[in-house]
């Protein structure tokens, strides 16, 4: 008898990673999926690559339906996980994929999101130092955003060993994917494909304040983080060029020897040998971020790129990582470093 | 301790696939690793996304750097894998992706490809009737061609229901990693994205005999097939379309029952729900062929489209789906129905 | 003082072609320019590449805000040229790039639409048999749909040859601007990036009459059309692969030749070298349909490819063409027959 | 009779892109093509989407081939310019789209490419100052790279007018086409689609002299440039994020009227309106570069988001409205600022 576990929002992008990550896992035994407009309506009909769930009918997402699980996971628009995980049994783990659980700031969230915060819960980046340990025995977890989740760890190295001054400069592009399923104009086929595009510039994306978080915990210091997303003609993935002012002193070699160090034992997320550079389709499906390191000495900057897929590691397959280590699971368990390429 | 297995042709990109199937499965230890102009090179700086096996360097594809193994995969161009196979010992299990030994009839071969015919090996398509049988304790099988897998599980149930006249007509799309890594202009990125174009027109595909063979077959009776490959801006997968005259009586229902009769049990091939339009996307990664018919009365024809990860289904998990069978595992181990979408 | 011309629909993709080359065109003076929702907004906002029109606020879709202009072109949803065109001037030039007024057959227009058949307007497809002469001073005319373009192309000179039994087989691929900007989840780039799918098959599609139309016009004869389109990861373009079974006694020289007969002279359609085959990317941006022809001996069928713009010669283009013919213009006139590449 | 024009290169991506604009051009008469290895084939044969030209035989690329031409077009790789030009006549005008004479700094040449310094030509960005003034019956033009017109028009007026501080930091992505026709593996179509990728970081790309000389040059004082080019799956178009620290005082307004100053009156690089962000589609095929500026308050840096196609105005296209303006020609005549869209 398995871990039964609920997926809330079973219809939209990141839980059908969700299901594809679950219905592989030896452990968990997927029970009610949930959604909001399309309850009632077939799963198959929204995520028809799950055949073997395909004939599922969603349920509505409330607490009833999600009641009586060991584990839920939340995939819904920021705003409605607070109140839901409220009425869920706080013996139940809840692992919420969206944003209202991530930061530690409540005005950072009330200047962002524009509501009041939900609260804060154990953040779900373990390679991130001291959060694997909060995550053990967790009921409560916020699963980073895909964008924070490539940017800190391309970046907290380097901050953590001194090697960088606190003005981060991050520009990345992402696949649509990250956009979810919403009908917005710019994000039809004929619009994205061949083209690339700019949002959210000048600070106003808000994964901004959670990189900030992050960047500036591992510096022991305020960080500042000029991020620029854009939007990239491809389904999944996303690309970060992450720079830094240089500290004076700092070499190539120690550079990457920060790195070295860091991610050593770490299954999901290291450096790729020198002369490799990062490209999204590496890490398409799996559950890696992968790195490498530069040093322009002509212009004083640390550069770091950083490879993910939004949908794997950035947001399904980081959560269940973290659930696995919630739940005293191996921790690679039903996760895969493996690509699906070309 | 696992099956010892190998594969040569470890830096193509149905090799990759291979391998990426192979370490998700539970029974197969990854032995040798080869390679022709690419030997003595990491595997890591061809198949980057191959995280686990990265660091392994490629031996050259010889009789001895293939011996002592379980099973051998053969991923090569056409017209290697007849001698090399004829000096891998007659216990061990070889499998071979590539043509050399998929087709009865010598004459056929040499017609298409203007060498010797190196001889019949069993077909490694199992939901195909006969063939399944043939494959249980087979220590060589030839590995369908991707465009027949679609085309052949798409007619066969019409053609064995005798539900349609013995001239199809196929139109497919097929994915740039069809045509392999072979630097040839046509195929770069510049010139494929965005643009639709065809090649192999008028019956010089060479997997044309192969569909004929299998679609005779399966009508008892010699059928032609007009096949018009074209090449789609996209890397992965085959969408098929494939027509015949419909045989008089013919009825939709009719139609639709003889696929649903054809494919009851079959784990890896089968009709979508009515309504529902195979995309290649549903079957990315997946060892699956996905199905719907049409009649089109005005036309008096009847339309099966079929969708294929030609890499997957089509390729490598073909090959670990017939493999399994011939070693008497679970046909289904290590293989999965669900693709990775968006 | 140009030729004072109005566009219906501009905020379409079809009324952007129409924008886009009727600003590179000498005699037109661009008009007023209207919508339907999006009236009273900038052009700008939905048509950022139109730099020069961009500033340009739409007007609603009224008799009113066309009246005024020598050339109407509407670019609407089928069923609203019809009434719209009755209040326009007699004397005024009026394309309709709908489906309206393409159908000769008020049945067969009532068996696909559903509503009263609107009248037959001369069909702008100079290139077929007898159109060019009836669009000479002409005041309304019908643009022939995107896939009837280039399949009526493909086929009609081989069955004006008499080369091909009347029953056609049609798959073509066909980009996402074809299906225009409405927000449907299946058009959302996440879903149709990197995947091949069909729809309306079976005979279902609104543009099989039309075909039909066309090529039994040609035949001399009814010709049945079996019409499969799919859809193509790329924002333009149809590849349509046309076949039918040959004529006893046609040969590959027959049917070429017959193409360079009908094509002689024509400067926007006609045969590619032998040895090339269309790809879409030759005529993106361009007036131009490429073909090449082949005979499948074995199956005993003809094939002829065909690639082709949707938006240019497919609709605005052609649209463009048949207006320069109607008002007695030099029929080249603000064309080009160089596609956009790589 | 037209100014006799000849392209060398012809069978490249630049030399189709120039064919493309000169076959449009009301001025030029296209003369001799010539080729490297291709010389003896016909243009079609690598540029089928330039049908009116597809039957021109290639020529070798000599001085002799190229002689008796008013101007000549080069689209060679580095290094073959200079010794070639050397030997055409002093009264040609000679247009450079390579990067031979683009650098006035000798050491920065040499530093970058390893060979002597071939010397340093006017340089064709009319809108930096003052180099329109020095086009003006100019003999000899360097056209710049893609990446500095881009990334020089996105920032040289931020620091003529002492918004931002000398310490660039530029990400920029590039469609494939950048990398020319080359047979790489890393430019297979499998390989790019559906991926992002990094190259050339920490300051390696021979593209950052260029754009420190011009930056400099705006800024008059040393201004270093950390780029990083990345690879988008798309075949044209770059999307350029340029930020700079902000100078004490700048404000959101004073940056977006140091742009709305700069390009007043220029035909084809300025603003889109508050609110709207460059897209690459925006530009395809049309000799424009669209910028959008932000303030980040919070980062206290400047952003400055560019859109151009590479081929287009970042090459071709500004090879043409350089050779304009040296021969007197109206600077728009032959170009467009209407790209191609969806």
């Amino acid at each position: 008898m398995g871990i039964r576990t609920a997926v809330a929002g079973a219809s939209g992008y990141a839980g059908g990673e969700l299901l594809r990550i679950l219905a592989g896992h030896p452990e968990f035994e997927i029970g009610a999926l949930t959604a909001g407009s399309n309850a009632g309506t077939e799963l198959g009909a929204h995520q028809p690559h799950l055949r073997s769930l395909a004939g599922r009918v969603l349920a509505e997402t409330t607490p009833e339906t999600l009641s009586g699980h060991d584990v839920v996971f939340l995939a819904l628009p920021h705003g409605q996980s607070g109140p839901l995980a409220a009425q869920l049994g706080e013996d139940v783990l809840v692992i919420d994929c969206g944003a209202d659980h991530r930061l530690a700031d409540a005005a950072a969230w009330e200047a962002y999101y524009g509501t009041p915060h939900a609260g804060t819960w154990p953040y779900g980046l373990p390679e991130l130092p001291g959060h694997r340990e909060a995550l053990r025995g967790a009921k409560r977890i916020a699963v980073p955003g895909c964008y924070p989740t490539a940017v800190s760890l391309a970046l907290a190295p380097a901050y953590a060993a001194g090697l960088a001054e606190p003005d981060a400069v991050v520009v990345a592009a992402s696949g649509t994917s990250g956009a979810g399923r919403a009908l917005k104009p710019h994000l039809l086929g004929s619009e994205v494909m061949g083209s690339m595009s700019a949002y959210g510039v000048g600070g106003t994306h808000r994964h901004t304040p959670e990189m900030v978080q992050n960047l500036s915990a591992a510096a022991g210091e305020p960080v500042t983080v000029s991020f620029t997303p854009t939007l990239a003609p491809m389904s999944r993935g996303i690309l970060a060029t992450c720079t830094a002012k240089a500290r004076p002193g700092t070499t190539a070699a120690a550079l990457r020897a920060a790195y070295t160090a860091a991610y050593a034992g770490e299954p999901f997320a290291g450096l790729l040998p020198e002369g490799r550079w990062p490209a999204t389709s590496m890490t398409l499906g799996a559950n890696t971020v992968l790195l490498q390191t530069a040093l322009d000495e002509a212009a004083g900057r640390i550069i770091v790129v950083a490879a993910v897929d939004n949908l794997a590691k950035g947001t399904a397959g980081g959560a269940v990582q973290s659930a696995n280590i919630a739940l005293g699971l191996p921790e690679e368990l039903g996760l895969t470093t493996i690509g699906v390429s070309p």
